[in-house]
């Protein structure tokens, strides 16, 4: 029997801003990364957030990101390891408080946007992620880009860690994302999507868009959580893959 | 024997800007009110400070605040009680995520400026911290204005409470503090304040701005960290309280 | 022949954060004021909205607010006269530069939610809202609730002033507005709002909760701009107003 | 006779916390960069500053940064050319609002930090930035590093600009500054420091670390105004320009 996580970040609304639809979201969720307040979220987002998330048995995680509200913290800012150290920190330890006052535990932190992406290749700020998450807490889950610096800082370190794929995106000859500017970046097709992360799951491959297969580890798959798809395809990939011997688990449950 | 704790709002500084002079009144201090980043302090100046504390073996305490960094949470600001319990609990836990990465133990919660002052009159907000602070951690000790509503919500959800005196301010017949813009507010002759403190900590009795004594429960005094009295001032009360048969030492320890 | 202005809060988006039917709504109106990025709005979506309501050919207000984000501007802040002078010569000028940009004219200034309210009442921060208005630009036209210490305190600077009145609210004996928490407040029938607004205008009169009339001066009428209902009556207001003998057209223009 | 301009960065403190030494600094100045509340500064220091530099006949400037208070506008963001384009009008209009407000006049643009730097190399930033300044006003002086792609593009669209040079950086080869973190970055010696100025501005030339001459435009120089050795140097570069028939004006004036 194979087995894979579902993740999704959630939390990302903000004052009367309101984005996503968290609460239609969850019930097809085994994991939830939340907003911590840099790039979106705020205290009261957080909270409600947490509480949906237990509500619905999801696995809770940190979803920090770069202090840039306005650019949805998307936009690359040339920050120094300790900066990536200090800002990580701070916010799991903010999410920390909403889910020790709502009962509830967190299992994982999974890097937002541009943090994300930068982690993903500067060892610097991925082995100064890694080590925030150990400092605060060594049972922590680090999630990244499958393959990435982030993930093998993570390891190092002695974290679990979990492989991160995307159903929706293809994949470069080295592993990486084909970037979103690209031709043939997305693959809108939702069946096509679905049978590509069974793929990588079952048989741990994926075809790059060079057209060989290339080895890839799938321990989590990133759903949208907003747009008008986001929900048929989250109903459509827990199906699917309930009919393919794969089941939906948390990462780090037994 | 009496007792007596001296705290400071100490990690004030923000980015490039440099506020009070915390290395040098730390070793005068048993506990430490550490900045958040909402009204003040920002991650680097936290985990320093953070640091610090713990190298001069000064007790840590969060001192979460406003969000209103351009008023240094000094400005009212018509929050519900629920923002106010959301917001504590945000600052708390960021400030946790430090002291865990730095191997330290957070011992209290003292709210800062408006939100200080608005939950010793408001029993809405003072409950509504004093269970965010019960929620995050029950051991916490919560740090208020001596005979306040938020020292009197504290008692009543079940947390370890302090009294807080300030040295060099008068007190009106009520046992609340002369406000700062009426004549007499402030006590300018040192040797008076530290006078005005022992009495405190040994009779339990202030006098009054209207010349009749009042009862009063000083558990914990607030040193001020910056301007250029504040160390002379540290010096001179640590020295006389020591003459005087008061133990400086953190709330809460035996 | 009667004639009234119909404007409203626009450029409320933030970010990746979406906010009202701007472009939708536009078309119906003949002032738009424009968030300043205190409590909403950003320099992308200030320059947006003001090329829009150029292309509209609505007349461009600034709406300078707190600055409260996280709260919309809508929490009061214990603010100095002084600060509300500065802040609201600060977001008149920060929308200025977007206008010259554009290429179009800026007529008035409005403040938004709790700075309006607010100077409503204290006569000192009408008086700095009006000076600043004044010092920036004396042609500007200044909005407040009709009858207010803000309209007042235009008119004493020298300012052209518009009395602002509300299509959907109910009025108190005094001319203030039932606030929205007490019952009776809203007016949910959108044929019995657009009668209040006609006999204000035309009669210079409103039935009070109470159930006498008083008197009322109506320059400009608030439409809300979001929410399902925003758009048909939107064009339920022109409609009848249209049938009325009224004409629909901003402040200030002869 | 030959003529420079002598430019300073100020009104950089914010809310509570001081940087610089504006009133001191100030007599020395021929122009003023005023920081515009997104790296620095708030409304009520750029007010404060804007009158300071009226009472001194100093030029005032708009010295727009990014928007990260914590990282002070120092840290590169990964801004598309749109996005400088709108934090520079916006930034501009603020600080033009306290110019009229206090009846002065703005003279000049300054970009600051970060967004300096990059719009030196990168020319879409650098033409959307000229293209800000002009649109908003094209009667302003653009300031950019002497020979820089922001000169260039303030050129192109027709603004006039100001070559700025520094008295205390050495110069490479190809004309930039040596960076920072680089051996013989910085001049330290005040005498040689004002030395390299006289050169500048009378021969057009400058030694380049390498031990080259290179040709150079000194039409601004930028002096400190924090630190303790600001003020010193400030009076000293004065004082030996003044004996080397240099006038001191600034830029833009006949």
């Amino acid at each position: 029997m194979y087995r894979v996580d579902l993740n999704c970040d959630l939390g990302e609304s903000f004052g009367a801003y309101t984005m996503g639809t968290d609460e239609l979201i969850l019930p097809f969720l085994t994991s939830a990364n939340i907003a911590c307040g840099f790039h979106a979220g705020d205290p009261h987002v957080m909270f409600s957030t947490v509480k949906l998330a237990i509500q619905n048995d999801v696995a809770i995680g940190a979803h920090p990101g770069l202090p840039d509200l306005i650019g949805f913290g998307r936009r690359n800012i040339d920050i120094s390891a300790q900066e990536a150290y200090e800002m990580v920190v701070y916010q799991i330890g903010a999410l920390y408080g909403f889910v020790k006052a709502a009962g509830g535990n967190m299992r994982h932190v999974k890097p937002h946007g541009a943090l994300y992406n930068m982690a993903a290749k500067r060892s610097d700020l991925a082995e100064a992620i890694a080590e925030a998450v150990y400092k605060v807490n060594p049972e922590l889950i680090l999630f990244g880009l499958s393959g990435s610096e982030l993930v093998t800082a993570g390891e190092k370190i002695g974290l679990k860690t979990a492989h991160e794929v995307f159903a929706d995106r293809t994949y470069q000859l080295d592993g990486t994302l084909t970037p979103r500017n690209q031709p043939g970046a997305l693959i809108t097709d939702q069946e096509q999507a679905v049978s590509q992360v069974i793929r990588m799951v079952k048989e741990g491959k994926v075809l790059s868009l060079q057209g060989r297969d290339i080895p890839i580890k799938a321990d989590t798959v990133c759903i949208h959580g907003d747009g008008s798809h986001a929900l048929a395809f989250a109903r459509l990939i827990r199906e699917i893959l309930g009919k393919s011997q794969i089941d939906l688990q948390a990462v780090g449950f037994k």
